[in-house]
């Protein structure tokens, strides 16, 4: 055994199955040994008996995409990734996302020319097709898939993004045929609108009527019915963002039907209800419109059990960085604009990981190792990634999270992105990342940030639901 | 690093989250580094890039129990346990079985009798509570769950072994204080007992009656009544040998309910169906009887969903050793016997593992971690003995097995057990283990045994369903 | 057409089909004609228009039986049968109850000694089987059941008055030969017991912790249990007295599987929630004692569907009769006692007809003719009755209840039972009967009862769950 | 009582709700007294004892709509109605049928035409909406509900019916906000047109290929589709032809939950399974083509188990009159069409009511309440025509059917439609029809036809899902 760069000493490590006492060897960036007393390296970490999890994979933001003006995005893949890898993320999946009439290619190539260079942890990148012209399904899909890009996003809502049910079942048919991993936003369209426009018409626009115009029975029903797709079509997907409890019965009942029906949920699910959207026509609620809205107290306990059972496989952010101020923002110019027109999304990438490491497993919902499996295993196998990252084995990655116990108020002042709020504010955690390494470099060491752009994009091979030959 | 006794080369190590190629470095029977190209040790063994799997866990077997005169077990703790050994088992919880009328403590002394110096394997002990006395239920039990003897079986059937439901709910109480694992086997005996006298009073006493007077009904009552004592009592417990589609429904029930409730499976419900107790009234079928019975098709795809998709957490052999033939077996003499005293169980140490991995790793019904999972890590995690058992990692004993892809047809006459059958003879695996090795020492070579007596006791800690303070 | 003793004009008779503008014609107290202007009779009864529903048919009630001295029911048949009629309620079904060690031919004769002549409406008896010795299986009940009493109830707890599993199991055996029809009481006596003594064990013996000792689980289990035993019998049987929501999830899951499985539910589970037992540990409370306890909003809301969606088939009172002060009563000689030695039950005969007219029918939640069909059609088929009683029809007993729009306050003082006090006492209700007639003759005229112990016996016939060959 | 045009005595009549040994009043075709014995009338029928039912209310069959040349259906409203009445149908519902791009006044009127002074038994119409412009939501719809057309339906599938789901949601909106009934055919046509292409592709075009290329999932998924629309919208609606165990789990799952979930189903899918269409590629199983396709034998008993468990609460004919031979038929000039041209449907207006009574009642599997509940009230009711049609009540129509318990083996000689076969060709039923009566008059009289165009259009008023103020 060559010389080690870096000895990680006295870790608590974590796998999605084991807690191990051990140190962590690294050599050129990849974990090489791990044993109880490894010789001695260039560079060393005491973790000092703390838990070490693998750098999380959040498998679900967006950075830097367009949407109609003024509105914009404040996070790039510069302050995106930076605030990821201050909380303890060090791979990221955002969306390389097609505008209708343009040919995905050159939509990947786009996104290419906003990451390369510009972001500090790993990157991959979800397709998001929004116009599967016959070139689009029969040429520059198969070929994206087989260079890298393995997954790929429906949206069944959105007027600038959807796509109809014809159109879904042969993206569908795409992705079983070329392997490919089919996530999906699951809300109905038809019933949104209506409903939004009898709010309307009753003079019904601050925010917090956005959640009274989605209710869960439009996102229980896209749901049921992407699943018959998939079922129609024998082919795994995934349900993003799933908000309650409803929602979180069809992916039971697909299962026990021997579906391959995989689902992800959000911190927004956990930790927020319809009631932060406001309980009268104050505008402050802004700042938590995302779709689906968050739910019930009903239904964070139906998400917190369906993390602690297996029902979800994914925990991710859903990061979507708009700012609450500002001409660009969702209060643009101190504006108070009906929800339709409020831009769906809050910030997140920072904050997934201490939320769920302090409120699941320190007060004892999950397990050290469901909290592996869900921010960073998973997302890693689903999406083609593992074991290159999302676990701490020898041959992976050495992308590090050394988590330290210590009580911390989160106020967006101590966060990394540039979004200027964030929903959790004044929420009181009991643990925060000490320190991040990205390939054996610390990014991150619990006070200052220390990247240096050095993330790289990473192409994603089969997806876990398609095992090999 | 001190020196290694000895390395494992060129694995394709699994654990219920990675498939890593790796070194594996014993010292002292212990795994002491995982890497990518260790030093040399002594001992050195090649795996060739073959799957490495955690040595397994049968968290649920038999021997040498006692049994109504004349019959009697075949296998005593030296017998089954090299049986185990060649099938790749390596840490076997055998039951220590108190009858009525006796201490649990004296119970426990006679089984160590029993296995002391005897196994080749190491071996924990499960309880059989049959006679909860006020001081088994206030002293003993409290003093040998702190002893390590942390879990024990509740029969809802079978006279000698029953208990009542008053005191199915006080040993509960006792095993949410003492935080105890309670295993339980979910049969009603009254509908047992009445379609039986029926079946008799009919003069249907061949094998196949059997089946006819154990319907599933009377295992989803039963499974649904624990449920509920489960849930008043808030303790978990594992319902053992889940044999068909109605218990899965309870259990996924009670577990979207977010209770805590586990469930085992084993070969016979995969592999066999009522069938194979016989279409008629030969006594040919007397070999496959046990309890529950395998059922139909419907059952044996809805217990193989329940695998994949986590519904059960364990999978054991349930191997309960009669012999077909002699005088203590059951076809005593060659007598044809009415199925009531038929004794129920069939043998499967040795077959476990390779049935699962061959049918369903290599068939792709479930990935090479979830039989790691399966059949080591959570019955390790469940029963109180990991990470010392149940896993590849830095810290636990070096129990493995390599397996090796090559098609095997089973027959009696290969396998290393007492039992003179199998009720999978003449089947066609396409894997069976080519070496097993109990803390770094070689008990099955491929071809040979090659254990010394060598199996120790291993005191049981916390279930892992109650996590740590 | 022969000359008609009675015409009741201008009714707005409903069945639980039709609701049908006539007049009815009655002849020896038989409706013998319906038409649109019959003849003129001797007696006439102008209805103005009003509703007419047939009399009520209460098969769940409890008059003059025995408790442990010194508490005794209130109510003897000519009370109770006084308290009906004044409610809408023309026959009863009270119980003939087996005590341990009796001969059951001796406990029918005994109760045929409390109600001969003694009764103001017409009445059957369901039989109560607390001692099933051979004698009783075996010639006892096939005697009775040919002798017209068709139906049985089971006790699942109550020390005094439950039997076991086995006994449960051969009781259903013999109701399917005889094609009786059982009834069960279904809470897990030894979840009561469990809970109670701990409560009792902490010092909680208020009223209030009643509802506590008897959770839904406890109710849900016994039912999901006898459940199982009607499917392993193959015989309908109805579970009386259905509290709340995880109990009619049951019901719906056996109906849906093809079982023939019929519920019952009362005023109390629609009305009353474990708050009336109270909220403190006052004692007021002991007066809403009664088994199951009335659960909450969710439950009513849950037991208000099932009337609606025919998950049940038949609204009873479960009237019992405990007065809440004297000697005799719940709160004896003003004394506190454990909830354990409250009586449980309360009472309810008189009100249940006028409560779910008002809050049903008026509010809107079922239709008339669903009223009709829960408190007299579906009674009176289910145990055998039909097509005497029931219905409006040709053929029928005249036995009607003239219904009238009028705010009525309910309390204590102008009820006709020997009760002290009502459950629903303050409850303002929009409707009352405005006269009850048993067969032709008026026994309540909207004001003063005018009975006359004309009562007479009804030998039941095949239970419509058996249906003619 | 003035005096009666006819008595039918010794009836046994069956309601909903009762079976009564009677005579029949009839006083210009309504019904004005039921009675023991009734004075003699000018006419006298002797029922002899005979079951008399309501004349059957057939609330979905299609008469005499267009389809693209060469196909027309063979029965217009004369040969139709005859075959109702010979089979026990005295009041059909049939369809006034909008085309794109034309008014729906003008459709209705146009239907008119083809009924008016045509029809040997009284109809209505429901309309069907295929082009829901702002005229037709607006005024058209409202005007038409006002005037007696209270339901309409809606089509999921079929390019020139289905309207799209905004439409449908608006549709939806209209009937709840003036009262009429929504009634579903729910097929997702995705679904079905992905795989009909696919199996086009595949040469697979033989009318056996129909039922695969509409499986019950396409049927379940629509259903969950509109149960979701009907949640949203809080309206009542009906899913016709519901074809088997997915559906019906569907249906159970809105009604637990509260909703005011309808459901249908027909002949179809209670005696034809997929295996009917063929088995290999003959042409012969064209006749059996209708959507949705029929399932499987556990579908079938499904369907039973709905049919008696009150799931379904309609029973229709889904008439649909398509000849096989001809070249107006299924069969062009002897042509082999591919399944997707051959018309959808069957014929069974006059095989309804026998199918049911004899396979049904006769086989008791429900009670002849029931029958007369499915085939008769509840159509009626539902669809705003109780009580003059759907009951044997003072104040009905005399519309009857006496029924004669005969061994009578289906052939398409003794039928009295248009069409060349029926799909139930060779069955044994065990009765048929002795007598129809429309309104007091014999229309059918066990042999032969005696109609003379004396159906009356009639208006619909309010559906029973609309209670009354």
């Amino acid at each position: 055994m060559s010389e080690l760069d870096l000895v990680v000493r006295n870790a608590r490590a974590v796998t999605a199955s084991d807690i191990i006492s051990c140190d962590i060897g690294v050599r050129e960036g990849r974990i090489v040994s791990i044993g109880e007393a490894l010789l001695k390296a260039a560079r060393e970490i005491d973790a000092a008996g703390r838990y070490v999890t693998p750098g999380g994979v959040d498998a679900h933001c967006h950075l830097d995409q367009p949407h109609a003006a003024p509105i914009r995005m404040a996070d790039d893949f510069t302050t995106g990734s930076r605030s990821a890898a201050c909380g303890g993320t060090t791979t990221i999946i955002p969306f390389a996302a097609q505008m209708k009439g343009q040919s995905l290619l050159e939509a990947v190539a786009e996104y290419h020319g906003k990451a390369e260079g510009k972001a500090h942890v790993d990157y991959a990148f979800h397709l998001i097709v929004t116009d599967p012209t016959d070139e689009v399904i029969g040429k520059e899909l198969p070929t994206l898939i087989g260079d890298g890009y393995t997954s790929f996003k429906i949206y069944m809502t959105y007027d600038d993004l959807k796509i109809d049910d014809r159109q879904i079942i042969e993206l569908l048919d795409v992705a079983r045929r070329y392997s490919a991993m089919p996530m999906v936003h699951a809300e109905n369209a038809e019933c949104i609108e209506w409903l939004t426009k009898k709010l309307e018409a009753a003079g019904r626009t601050a925010p917090r009527w956005h959640a009274e115009s989605r209710p869960m029975l439009a996102e229980r029903e896209a749901t049921h019915r992407i699943i018959t797709y998939a079922e129609l079509i024998d082919v795994p997907l995934l349900i993003v963002h799933v908000s309650g409890k409803d929602v979180v019965e069809q992916i039971r009942w697909a299962r026990s039907r021997g579906l391959r029906i995989l689902a992800e949920t959000c911190p927004q699910y956990l930790f927020l209800t319809a009631a932060d959207l406001g309980l009268d026509d104050s505008y402050e609620g802004a700042r938590c419109v995302c779709s689906p809205p968050p739910r019930d107290k009903t239904s964070q306990k139906a998400i917190w059990d369906g993390l602690a059972d297996g029902t979800f496989t994914v925990f991710s952010s859903d990061h979507a960085p708009y700012r609450f101020l500002g001409e660009d923002g969702k209060h643009p110019g101190g504006k108070e604009v009906a929800f339709r027109h409020i831009p769906n999304g809050i910030p997140g990438l920072e904050t997934r990981m201490p939320l769920l490491w302090s409120e699941g497993v320190l007060k004892r919902r999950i397990t050290p190792q469901k909290f592996v499996e869900l921010t960073a295993t998973n997302p890693a196998k689903t999406y083609g990634l593992f074991p290159k990252k999302g676990t701490i084995a020898v041959g992976a990655d050495a992308d590090l999270v050394v988590w330290e116990a210590k009580e911390t108020t989160i106020c967006n002042a101590m966060l990394h992105h540039a979004v200027d709020y964030t929903p959790y504010d004044g929420m009181s955690l009991q643990a925060w990342p000490a320190m991040t390494l990205l390939r054996g470099n610390v990014v991150w060491n619990g006070k200052e940030f220390a990247g240096d752009l050095a993330g790289r994009f990473l192409p994603c091979g089969r997806p876990s639901l398609y095992p090999d030959v």
